[in-house]
């Protein structure tokens, strides 16, 4: 697939099939994922690829975000301290946004091996940290579902009129 | 190009050739953008494709972390307010990730077109939503530099340690 159409293709996937994931699928979707541009070239990040039906399940109660039957779950973290002892205080707001930049690769690379993806924030900050034996101090940004689609989300209009030209032309 | 290599061959480029862009290339950059996912489906962002050559001028004395002369930049505006209002104090958070997955979207789009891009954090945001006409309640969240490379930047070191399975296995 070309990437224009893996862009405007992907969807958020919330039901997946039964159908098991390859391991060497989800070591692609690392691989994507840490070569994600990140501020002051820190890459203040650690990406935990969970595969365990039990573990899966425990943060299912963790997440009322995540929706569905996923057959495997990728944890973004950040080590935001290391960022900001790097860089001062801005390098909080950087480690969030270079995690998302490699989210977004993650979900890109996994419906171009066709696979469904969806990005959840919500669950529980603490109990994710005690489950995946993660330090007090790197935090889980995001949780990415994944597995190959149980349904066919229809594409939520776009707004085209957010790209404007040269200055600000007012909200829309 | 196939998406892995886009995503492994893409690098920040801060030197940019003379020759110009086309307004179907930066189109195509916009639509790569919006889309992206958002939570809640909120799209609380807009994206100012600048190719005014006085304006980027201006623009990169007002950024230091700019670059190179770009023949194109384009800034990715959140509207936080609008999405506090709609989903709580989170959405400020959401919408920074929400133009920051965007914000790839564009940089691999480009560099699937030949063109080298630069994410830039580091601007006087006041005096951007000045010059671009942005309401006050509307921020500059990111400035993307594009133009043709006018070097080849070696990619820097990745740490694959950083890919972890089933639980976290400590600091790299």
């Amino acid at each position: 697939m070309d990437l224009e159409t893996i862009i405007q293709t992907r969807r958020s996937v919330r039901i997946f099939s039964d159908k098991p994931l390859e391991k060497e699928q989800l070591e692609s979707l690392g691989l994507a994922a840490i070569w994600a541009p990140t501020g002051g070239n820190a890459q203040p990040w650690y990406f935990i690829i969970i595969t365990g039906k039990g573990t899966i399940k425990v943060i299912k109660t963790l997440s009322p975000g995540l929706l569905g039957n996923p057959q495997a779950v990728i944890a973004v973290l950040a080590d935001k301290q290391y960022n900001v002892r790097k860089m001062g205080q801005v390098g909080e707001t950087l480690a969030l946004m270079d995690c998302s930049m490699a989210a977004q690769n993650i979900m890109l690379r996994a419906w171009d091996l066709g696979i469904g993806s969806c990005a959840v924030r919500s669950f529980n900050q603490k109990a994710l940290q005690e489950i995946l034996e993660i330090p007090e101090h790197i935090s889980v940004e995001l949780l990415i579902t994944l597995g190959y689609p149980g349904h066919e989300p229809a594409p939520p209009p776009r707004r085209e009129s957010v790209i404007q030209w040269d200055r600000f032309h007012g909200e829309t």
